[in-house]
């Protein structure tokens, strides 16, 4: 069965977001800070609709990390605070290239973007979107893109099977924290971790929902990407 | 010269140490969960005076990274705190096996202890017990032992050269944070991520007291040490 996964940016203090986050601010003060590395990724700048940045096939790995992670997704889930946020700053063609489907009080009909991008509004709940989304990613993965609020029901539900953090080396200071008001009961393990010379790159699996840690060895290349 | 370093056990949520942290209990409420990882590490537990434990000989990368550690450190510094708390907990001979300057507004003769440990109490500050850490390690590096106060002075000093951090991958909730109260002005770069199956080793260069990042390439072994 595919994989649930997230993949946040998060500073060396735990910040997700900076402070006075809303739709016209949605990384909240300072929070730039956090996402500057992806800001030069030629992978996500393309699917902004922006040109430039590095090349992950002249092998800079926080390229190829991207890269790889829109690739694995078949589907996306959002709280409806991210989609608001995004509805104003996405590009048509949005970058998901997939269906997405937003946790949402309010039901309205699917709304279809260009490039493979439609989004649906789900009114019942976290487990009843992730069905839906397992089922359109087909023999992809799902990525629950967030924001935080979302991504800590999915750990508190226990839906989530993977925890990608892209973890800035800044202190914020302020902001919203991932993991405030997370059970300490979670238990993850460590299955990789990458580093190149703006950020590092950890992978963790929810040792809740496996029977042992994954202890597969990988080799990671460090520092080379500046 | 010498590198001033120091390294910290740290949990996701971003604690160095658990609530209700005393001298009686010098990791706080929870804060084993912070230094699991190094109770089963045989070098730490040689240094403890306690016998068992992984054998980096066999391959154990935290065993590696611990003596590694203890190796390149020709001198200590510590708060008055971590000395109170170690007066009482630590073995004879306790682990250091080196100067130990210890940061403190009271005078006291130094302490003369078994296996090569002295505690000299310095009440000149931060600069000078570097000073005369710097003197005692020679060619060897120092190491800010902590606690996280003291290593908050040393960042804020820009006495500081490389921060080890070992992220476990525990959410902890409570308890002292590394980095409350460090300048957002702080600039640290990535050199190195080693992921073993409990633990996160990160290292960081502090940008401010370097010309440009280190962007060397290094190649690590991720998840096998279970």
């Amino acid at each position: 069965m595919s994989a649930v996964f997230a993949s946040l940016g998060m500073s060396l203090d735990g910040f997700v977001a900076g402070p006075n986050a809303h739709p016209g601010n949605p990384l909240g003060d300072g929070g730039l800070r956090i996402h500057a590395w992806v800001e030069e990724v030629e992978t996500w700048r393309e699917r902004q609709s922006m040109t430039g940045g590095t090349d992950g096939t002249r092998g800079n790995q926080d390229d190829t990390i991207v890269r790889d992670t829109f690739e694995r997704a078949g589907a996306y889930i959002m709280g409806r605070h991210m989609f608001a946020e995004g509805e104003i700053g996405w590009p048509d063609p949005p970058p998901f290239r997939a269906p997405v489907f937003v946790l949402t009080h309010t039901p309205r009909e699917p709304w279809v973007r260009q490039g493979g991008t439609t989004f649906h509004f789900v009114t019942e709940g976290p487990a009843a979107a992730l069905e839906l989304a397992r089922e359109a990613a087909g023999t992809k993965d799902v990525q629950v893109s967030g924001g935080a609020d979302t991504v800590r029901q999915f750990l508190d539900a226990g839906l989530l099977d993977e925890l990608q953090l892209h973890l800035a080396p800044v202190v914020l200071g302020a902001g919203t924290r991932l993991f405030d008001g997370v059970s300490p009961e979670l238990h993850l393990h460590p299955v990789g971790a990458v580093s190149s010379a703006k950020v590092t790159h950890l992978t963790y699996g929810i040792a809740s929902l496996r029977s042992e840690p994954d202890t597969r060895t990988t080799t990671h290349e460090t520092g080379a990407a500046a």
